[in-house]
């Protein structure tokens, strides 16, 4: 039996801040290799990733785990009561960077794929994606190991991604798509002037003000049947004048959307452009605009997939998991191109946090589950 | 005769950049004591100031004048093509800090007046305030002198402000009053999150922008029949948010204010604090408030005062000025408290900019009017 507690507790002692490997997929592949699986280091632009196969290519029924070794910086290390790469344990909690985010998901589904391979090899084939690079620009991460696996032929039939997704308790939320997100940048573009004289200056400030204003005064839709309704956050409004005698040339402001199935990013910047192109009308003022997508919405319906996961969460936890579609965006962006695909993991409260910690009986558990989940799969 | 031209000129030569004195007002009270001035020096917080009257104090017959011998920094001096305090003379222009704002005008009537005393003495007196403070905060010059004016009992009947105040050709205009100007610091007060659960958050830019929005769109009045109309300038917007995944907990906006009669600081004050609350009301974003008033508008209607300066200026170039009261804040916001005040001066094309400089003739003319005005007005 694989203790998915001490290998996460090796997991946090490698210190694999983004883009650093760390030493983190170096010992998963040593533990992966040694239990049969074929691996391969698809490492690009300066980034590490891991895949694994146990079994043979192509087989009909392959099942897909994919995580993350890297994690966020420490931050203050002055504010942690326990070394974050020292994976202190104490009182049943395990201490440091990534416990929950998510070396301890990582931990959980090699430690149940190999105890499976080990003990019961199923008729089947299973495919672990594990990358160096989801807290970073995740460019030479999960996408680069999938166009690899492309490439190579490698296929899986469905994934099950273990970032943390549990709300309150473990096993009450598992996550069957996600919002898209996008980020546009403004420029308002006026005239540079001396406040004692407006009318020979053009100010872009009232006209940015007007069109923020409205973008968020806008109802982007009602919500859809697995999605919240789409937001959208006005996060900066600058102008960087130091006098308050003069009226500035230029000012930007910056927005975010979370959107569902209900938009795409192009639908949404067409809607941007246009506003912004109705203040200039009514203004006189240019407004430009960049837009930074970060990635469509998608989602997995309910199906055989959701219904396999949830049900093993049940068997072992009692509840029913919410099938919930909330959240930021996580690397099954990337995989939902491929085949259907879920995420389920643990808690995520103390995530990026000061202290960032694990319950050790919560990592046994979410062992206890991704070992049923891959039962249930090839039984 | 005093030469107006080489006064100016060694005037530029001092360095009085606020609050350095630099010699000018030294050199001022030697000449004007030399021509019977009685001269009493008013420093005030490290700033210098000159009073100097000719004739009896309390004469019925007081005519005053007022300006400045301090000058802002002379900024890029690599940008100069001429020493900025070198005050040299080629093609018809003398060039230097100050050359227009105003130690050519305070040469002029510094000139006029002791040419006055020493060819055809007056029945009645004769004040000069030149302050060195009044690029600065200005709390330690005019209204400094002012102050100590009224305590030892000395009176103006009326006062000539020498700052420039042509537009485009000497004469053209000339100043009855100023618009009173105030500026207002909003800071709205939210609640920070992140921009995926914008619900979890208070956003306070949508509620800022639209106050702003609204302020900078309305109508503070037509116009008086001495003033154009208030205008209202947002001057800065800003966030200071580095990330553009975050809602940010408060957000800061400028609106400065120039205003007539038609209102005064405190009816400002009080609409822009009800139209905050109203953003309030609708928002639930806090919204703090800070105003700091330079000054209220005031005007000396058409009378004798403006009707001699008039006629003076129409008598020496042609030209009856435009009586404005257009333009930013002068000292004659602290002399109208005690007199009718009205300001004439050079064009001020250059002023506190690269190169500034002016026309040697228009010293000699800005000389010959101060000179007709004081004929007239003792005549
Ligand atoms: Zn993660
Ligand atoms: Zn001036």
């Amino acid at each position: 039996m694989t203790d998915p507690v001490a290998l996460t507790a090796e997991l946090i002692r490698c210190p694999s801040v983004t883009p650093s490997e760390g030493g983190a997929l170096r010992l998963l592949e040593t533990r992966l290799a040694a239990a049969g699986f074929e691996c391969h280091r698809v490492d690009r632009g300066g980034v590490a990733n891991l895949f694994a196969r146990w079994g043979a290519r192509g087989h009909r029924r392959t099942f897909g785990f994919n995580g993350h070794t890297d994690v966020v910086p420490a931050g203050d290390t002055a504010a942690w009561t326990h070394d974050p790469f020292g994976a202190d344990q104490r009182e049943g909690m395990l201490w440091g960077r990534g416990a929950t985010d998510m070396k301890s998901g990582v931990a959980a589904f090699v430690a149940a794929a190999i105890d499976l391979v080990t003990d019961t090899p199923p008729d089947g084939a299973l495919i672990l994606t594990i990358t160096g690079d989801e807290e970073g620009d995740a460019i030479d991460g999960t996408a680069a190991l999938l166009d690899w696996m492309a490439t190579e032929g490698e296929h899986m039939d469905v994934c099950l991604v273990g970032e943390p997704t549990s709300r309150e308790t473990l096993g009450d939320m598992m996550k069957i798509g996600r919002r898209g997100s996008m980020t546009a940048y403004f420029t308002a573009h006026g005239v540079q002037g001396h406040s004692a004289y407006p009318h020979r200056a053009q100010n872009p400030i009232p006209a940015l003000a007007r069109l923020v204003e409205r973008l968020a005064a806008y109802p982007l839709d009602e919500g859809t049947r697995h999605f919240d309704p789409s937001t959208l956050a006005v996060t900066t409004f600058d102008t960087g004048n130091p006098a308050n005698n003069v009226i500035p040339g230029l000012c930007r402001a910056t927005v975010n959307i979370r959107f569902n199935e209900a938009h795409s990013s192009d639908s949404l910047a067409d809607w941007l452009r246009a506003e912004a192109d109705k203040v200039t009308d009514e203004t006189g003022i240019r407004i430009g605009m960049e837009v930074k997508v970060s990635g469509e919405s998608f989602v997995t319906p309910p199906g055989p997939l959701s219904d396999l996961v949830a049900g093993a969460v049940e068997a072992e936890t009692g509840m029913r998991p919410e099938m919930s579609t909330s959240g930021g965006t996580s690397d099954a962006r990337f995989v939902k191109d491929f085949c259907p695909v879920v995420e389920f993991g643990l808690v995520g409260k103390t995530m990026h946090q000061v202290d960032e910690r694990v319950e050790v009986a919560q990592i046994e558990a979410l062992k206890r589950i991704y070992a049923r989940i891959l039962t249930d799969y090839f039984g």
